[in-house]
């Protein structure tokens, strides 16, 4: 029987905190990101937000498996260190989060890449449950995306197999990406991307988002509906980008299913028929169709996730 | 000891034929591939073909591993068929070649992807031979490509897995390809696109090579050399184009070699410099470099490649 674990997801907006047994979040709370100033100044913050869950469960670490971080990024998770991170939690990679776990709750760490967590959620808990197959993407601030083939999640020699499908070309004469890389998925459609994009459009004065200090793609498809002609454009191709993004992914890893998650998919229904479509028009698969899905836990999947890998690592 | 192999590499341009032994050529010749008038005209050839070489090195069929095919396109190495193909030798999934070859030769048969098995023969007895996680690119009529990661040869739940490498997205608001994805890596640069790119370029009657009725990469590179501007905007878009599709190549399988091969790499000298710098410039690498090298066996990877596979399937 699995005890509960203390699994943290490093997301670009919230850093979300749960105790979670299995699929179950026993409690949970998160804080506000606030990236921009790193990740050893928030580790305070972070290691409250536990203690407080811990006591409103009436836990201690010794109920505990272990602590299970989500962070974006590549992750060594041998070593249990983050190697290389896109500007969010910038000082990541220097700071001892093993060292940290031990001093202040004496506990077992892990850490893996969050859109990896998050397919590990999906594929033991959720909607990629009986595949052995499958991949994710994951639209918000940046485009992840993770692998599992033939049963095994896809790490790779150097931990950045399955997770870079953000950063593949599709736009091979485009702009340069965050990641020094020309064209990626990210840098055509995504949310720390998106005001540029819009105030790059020659008619970006004449539309209703001129009025917005920063744009997301709630309003872009809220907008598109209306008729603003700058936001149909954007939603286009947006949606053509990560329709690219679904395909490269299909024909890199082979999949059964492709699992769509991240806060840009609260606009779910404007983008899961479309990049079916264009999945069923252009991808390779003579075997048949990739079954196109939702995640079965938007919010928490990365959270399961890391709940399954931390009480795997105990074994 | 492995017994020699009638290996057979279905091109688009010839269809080679070897009597080999491990990476050793006991004897080889080829044929046309005409490939427009379909692989079921060409079996009575390729029969002859083998005939004469067993005949030549007074070989019968009992001295013999087995035969294994070489194919384009996507092929089922377990049912041992052509499940799809790209344009070339399109009537290849209706042949059942395992039937062919028992009756003609009564010997065992194995089939394999053209690049999978080239990256075979380059793992086993080539460049790739040191390194548990490797990608073959190859570049030629069409783009191929294949994965080895941590020391397995990357097939996939449908046989797609590693070799769709020519068909990434590069360019998301492309043309159509020959496969009816938009904007492939080989609708961006190969040699069954590079007529067309070069009678689409708008100073086309301007270039040296309005007087050529078929175009190829050796001319391209030739004369961008010597200033003709043309040949140097397809020299420079191709090599991007390249580029782009390695450093996906990477992204998807986190190799620590590449292998370059393919009839267009007669002008590597041009090639190799070019992609090695765009990929230290732009891949996601934090653990260092990749290697990139030049195939070992250029012409004769795919039938070493497929003399270990016979040997392995009848083990």
């Amino acid at each position: 029987m699995s005890k509960p674990v203390i699994a943290i997801d490093m997301g670009g907006t919230r850093i979300k905190i749960g105790i979670v047994k299995d699929s179950t979040i026993l409690a949970s709370s998160s804080i506000s990101a606030d990236s921009g100033n790193g990740l050893k100044n928030k580790l305070p913050y972070i290691e409250k937000a536990v203690r407080d869950l811990l006591n409103q469960q009436e836990l201690s670490c010794e109920d505990i498996a272990g602590l299970g971080i989500a962070s974006p990024g590549i992750i060594d998770s041998h070593e249990k260190k983050v190697l290389s991170i896109d500007k969010k939690f910038g000082d990541a990679p220097g700071i001892d989060l093993q060292k940290w776990c031990r001093q202040a709750f004496n506990l077992p760490f892990t850490i893996e890449n969050d859109a990896r967590a998050a397919l590990l959620g999906e594929w033991k808990y959720g909607k990629a449950k009986n595949y052995d197959n499958a991949v994710l993407m994951s639209l918000g601030t940046g485009v992840g995306s993770a692998a599992v083939m033939e049963g095994k999640l896809l790490r790779g020699k150097h931990f950045t197999a399955g997770i870079l499908g953000g950063h593949f070309v599709i736009n091979y004469k485009g702009e340069i990406c965050n990641c020094g890389n020309k064209g990626c998925v990210e840098t055509e459609a995504s949310t720390w991307k998106l005001t540029s994009i819009a105030k790059d459009n020659n008619s970006f004065l004449d539309s209703k988002m001129a009025s917005l200090s920063s744009i997301d793609y709630e309003a872009v498809f809220k907008w598109a509906e209306e008729g603003d002609s700058v936001a149909e454009e954007i939603r286009d191709q947006s949606l053509q980008a990560w329709s690219a993004c679904a395909i490269n992914l299909i024909h890199a890893y082979d999949p059964e299913i492709l699992v769509l998650t991240g806060g840009i998919m609260a606009s779910s229904s404007h983008i899961i028929p479309y990049i079916r479509q264009k999945i069923e028009q252009h991808a390779w698969t003579p075997w048949g169709k990739v079954n196109i899905e939702e995640a079965a836990f938007p919010g928490s999947a990365a959270l399961y996730g890391m709940s399954y890998l931390v009480n795997t690592d105990q074994k």
